[in-house]
C-alpha cells in the first residue's frame, strides 16, 4: 500500500473567510477542490466543471441510486451533491481532496469516509461576521440577520468536526491550515503503509 | 471555561530517539513532563522527582486504590506508573503534559481520557534501530534481538495512536512534533470553549 490523499471537508459560515484560505492553499497543487454537482441552471457567469457540475435531475437521481454521490442534499427543488468517481481518483492519485461544504453535509462524509478530516472555520466573533456582512453591503439588514442566525447554528456545529481554527489575519489562518494538513499527514489513519515498511527486513 | 492544556502521550520502540526529539520540545515552558512513580528502588545517579518519583509499595497501593494513578503496571515485582494529581494540576494551569509511556499504558490512558493526544514516534526502519543498537555496543546480540522483537511488537500498535511520525534528522523530527502539537492544539476537543467566545454578543 503506498501513499493515498487526504479527504479535507471545510465548513464555515458564509462571510467567514473559507474561500480567500482555501485559494491559498490550493496554489499547492498536491490539492485538488472538488466541485460540487447541481441540478440548478446555471446563474450568468458559472461555468461548468468550475462553479459547479452542471447535471440533469435525471443522472443526479441515477447517481444517488448508483451510490455515486459521496453525500447530497435537496434545497429550493434542486439537488446538491458530491460526486464521488473524481474524488477517489484523485485520492488514489495521492492528492489530498478539499470539499467545502456545509455542516450536515459534512457530517455525513464522516458517517462514510471515517478517515476524512473535518476543518471548521469560525469568524473572529459572530459580531465581527456582521460587520463583514454589513460592509459588504450587498444584503437588507433582514437577510443579514437571517444570516447571522444561520451561522450561529452552524457554529454550534464545529463540535463535531476534527479541528476548528479561528480566522485573524490572513497568513496565520493560511499557516494554521497548513498545520492541520501537515499535521493529519501524520495521523495514523494516513500512515498504516508506513507501519509496514519500517517493519521490512526486521 | 478557558484553555486547559493538552495530555500528550508519546510513545515509541527504546532507541528510536524519543528522548532527543522530547528534550527539545520540553525547552518550551509552555510543556511539563510528568515524572513516572515507581516503587522500585533508585538506581546509582538516579534522583527523585527526575528520573522516577520513588515511592514505597503501601503509597503506590494507596494511590491506585483511591484511583490516584492514570495507568500502572506490575514489571519485574515492581510497580511503574502515572500519578494523576501533578498532571491535572499542570493541564488546569493550561499547561501541555508530556507522558513518555509504553504503548499498554497508552492504550489505558486513551480510554480513560479520550482527549489525549497519542503519538508514536517509527524508527526510520527497524534495520536502522537495530543498527543504532549494535553502534551503542552496550548490550549482547541476544539482548539486541530481544530489544528488536520487542520494538517490532510495539511498531505494530502504533496503528492506534492518533499519529505517527518518523524519527529521520533530529530538526525535522522536532519539527514534525510541533505541528502535531499544534494542530492538536486546534483541535475540537481543545476548542469547545471558543465556540461559546465566537457566539458571545451575537
Amino acid at each position: 500500500m503506498s501513499k493515498k490523499g487526504i479527504l479535507f471537508v471545510v465548513s464555515g459560515p458564509s462571510g467567514c473567510g473559507k474561500g480567500t484560505i482555501l485559494s491559498e492553499i490550493l496554489k499547492d497543487d498536491r490539492f485538488y477542490y472538488s466541485v460540487s454537482a447541481t441540478t440548478r441552471a446555471p446563474r450568468p457567469g458559472e461555468q461548468d466543471g468550475v462553479n459547479y457540475r452542471f447535471i440533469t435531475r435525471e443522472s443526479f437521481e441515477m447517481a444517488i441510486k448508483e451510490g455515486r454521490m459521496l453525500e447530497y442534499t435537496e434545497y429550493c427543488g434542486n439537488y446538491y451533491g458530491t460526486p464521488l468517481d473524481v474524488i477517489d481518483q484523485k485520492l488514489a492519485e495521492g492528492k489530498n481532496v478539499i470539499l467545502e461544504i456545509e455542516v450536515e453535509g459534512a457530517g455525513n462524509v464522516k458517517r462514510i469516509r471515517p478517515d476524512s478530516v473535518l476543518i471548521f472555520i469560525l469568524p473572529p466573533s459572530v459580531k465581527e461576521l456582521r460587520h463583514r456582512l454589513e460592509k459588504r453591503g450587498t444584503e437588507t439588514a433582514d437577510v443579514i440577520d437571517r444570516r447571522i442566525k444561520k451561522a450561529s447554528e452552524e457554529i454550534r456545529c464545529a463540535a463535531g468536526y476534527d479541528y476548528i481554527m479561528v480566522n485573524g489575519p490572513l497568513d496565520e489562518a493560511v499557516a494554521d491550515m497548513k498545520t492541520i494538513i501537515s499535521a493529519a499527514e501524520m495521523s495514523s489513519a494516513a500512515n498504516k503503509y508506513k507501519i509496514d515498511e519500517v517493519l521490512e527486513n526486521a
